[in-house]
């Protein structure tokens, strides 16, 4: 019996170790999804990839890749709600329109993911798209 | 009729003026909005007291800090949700409850807002929550 228990427990440590292989050698995740989490947690990226192999069954592990890339697409869009001040500037004192936010949010995440240029580089043009807005009269 | 123009033209001038000198003189819209939006948009401070000055109405200027204090809140969160990687972890990838979240962000927010605690040892415990719930079998 404790022979069963011990199988089935090298068998979970198995899987586990397999799922964060996948994970780990996935490159994309690495950049874009463990290691951001790490920092913003302050913990160790082999932690991360081990929650997230706990979390997932192997199909997830390598379906996490194209699900990654919508979710940095919507939090990449949070982020530039907080670098640009849009947060203030639109949904509470409402000196441009959902609108106008909503587009120069997408132009900045665009420039930045598909066209790959530099986030700040980005986040530039959007702040200039702001700036002449807010001075049309 | 020119004098009149001018006349008008010299009121619209003065009020904006007062309207200015009204926002200005608000230490917290100071410390807490214009600055912070002048130094997202990389603006000068008055240009920016000059924005909310022509949008506004006398009576909204001194409405303005009440108004405030609710957006920064509100912004506040969504800064936490970035600062903690609470998008990737909640919205995204489901490690811990959307309950979970907002209770946690709650935490931050009013512990910096509410409690004075420095930003950043209020977002230390708002990142010990998270990593307790993660390591939670």
């Amino acid at each position: 019996m404790s022979e069963i228990v011990d199988i089935d427990k090298r068998y979970v440590e198995n899987a586990l170790k397999q799922k964060m292989n996948v994970l780990r050698d996935n490159r994309y995740l690495m950049d874009d999804v463990f290691i951001p989490i790490a920092k913003a947690l302050k913990m160790d990226v082999e932690e991360v990839i081990e929650l997230f192999a706990k979390k997932l069954d192997f199909a997830s592990c390598y379906e996490l890749h194209a699900y990654a890339e919508q979710a940095r697409m919507g939090c990449l869009g949070r982020k530039v709600d907080i670098d640009l001040g849009l947060c203030w500037i639109c949904d509470f004192f409402g000196l441009i329109t959902k609108e106008e936010a909503d587009l120069i949010r997408k132009k900045v995440v665009e420039s930045h993911l598909l066209y790959k240029k530099p986030y700040n580089e980005a986040l530039e043009e959007g702040r200039q798209m702001i700036i002449k807005l807010l001075k049309e009269e």
